[in-house]
């Protein structure tokens, strides 16, 4: 598959190496098309690699990936354009981190909104999923790195979407994706991270994840 | 030992039961000491239960649980009494579930605030803890109700009332507590609450709980 992804962060290439490591065809996308930082990813990753603006990265993609900082999500998503993501699925692994208040961080959207719903609604055409947000980058593509049972969560209100999303979930490894049902859910999967940063301070780790026990 | 519940809710209710079956002599406070729901409860519970008003309560305990509303619990606490309070631990499990625009409901202070820390605000002679806020009732007292390992959360600035509290837990049956350090991270454990409230309606049951798999 060819899949587009925004954003040259440890998200983006941890994702996007992962991607071509299965075969697809990924195009890094950058705010500039000459990023050193996207160009030494593409010589790292491989023939299947490529890299651009984020226009580009959308155009090319059958699957866009949302891995820009949440605080610039809107903004890189109206740089990549409305007609290169119309009828697309676009997974959102964004979080709406501020850090500009110091330690911790807090979300610059919650509770009765969410960054997931904000970018729904600014691209009716394109169908959002938020999905991998609950987790490190590494987890998220490797969810062996954590032992025992743990669990992957998705939203979106295209149902169809959210099964293209599950199966390339499944293809890296995650074989429990629990769908909390339409894109309002991302309320509650980006509130998540506030006691996600207190657990990793106090397990001394990123490398975990929720695992929702139930019979 | 004797112990004051703030609120007489299914909550209060539930986890007054468990500490008179577990040998503790409690006091169900509500807003008035004629209440027909405390008084009911007392004729259930037995000859270790009784009721009367906050205030009552929590002069009667040695550690406190406020199971009240959380649009409520610094009201309820206030009529319980500062004085009342003082010294004790007082054991948090409200949560700020805000139902006035309808469902689902949107906490009434999140992301740089949280009820747990205005609790201590209000009361900084008290050693608040905030705990069992984030499952149901039934699963607080009898956490083998869900199967598999699965975490109790907790939190506060007082080490020694949260030692206090971890002994208490155990004595439910909670074999993994997790101290997330001081009461500012209560805004993580209360805004679980909006995932917690998608996955109830994804899994068709409120009995299941967080676990957090890691290595």
């Amino acid at each position: 598959m060819r899949i587009g992804i925004l954003g040259t962060g440890v998200v983006g290439q941890t994702i996007g190496t992962r991607l071509v490591q299965l075969g697809h065809d990924v195009k890094l996308g950058a705010r500039s098309a000459t990023s050193d930082k996207a160009a030494k990813w593409v010589s790292d990753a491989g023939t299947h690699a490529s890299h651009g603006t984020f226009a580009d990265a959308a155009a090319f993609g059958e699957i866009v990936f949302n891995c820009t900082g949440g605080m610039v999500s809107l903004d890189a998503l109206k740089a990549a354009g409305a007609d290169n993501l119309r009828g697309k699925t676009l997974v959102d692994v964004a979080n709406p981190l501020d850090f500009s208040h110091g330690m911790p961080p807090t979300l610059s959207v919650c509770n009765t909104d969410s960054l997931g719903e904000q970018i729904q609604g600014a691209f009716p055409d394109a169908k959002v999923v938020k999905a991998l947000n609950t987790m490190n980058a590494q987890v998220m593509v490797n969810p062996s790195l954590v032992p025992d049972d743990h669990d992957v969560f998705i939203c979106g209100n295209d149902t169809e979407a959210k099964a293209r999303v599950t199966e390339l979930l499944r293809s890296f490894g995650w074989r429990s994706v629990i769908n909390l049902g339409d894109i309002s859910a991302a309320r509650g999967m980006e509130m998540i991270l506030p006691i996600w940063l207190r657990l990793m301070g106090a397990l001394k780790t990123p490398t975990f994840n929720f695992h929702i026990a139930h019979s």
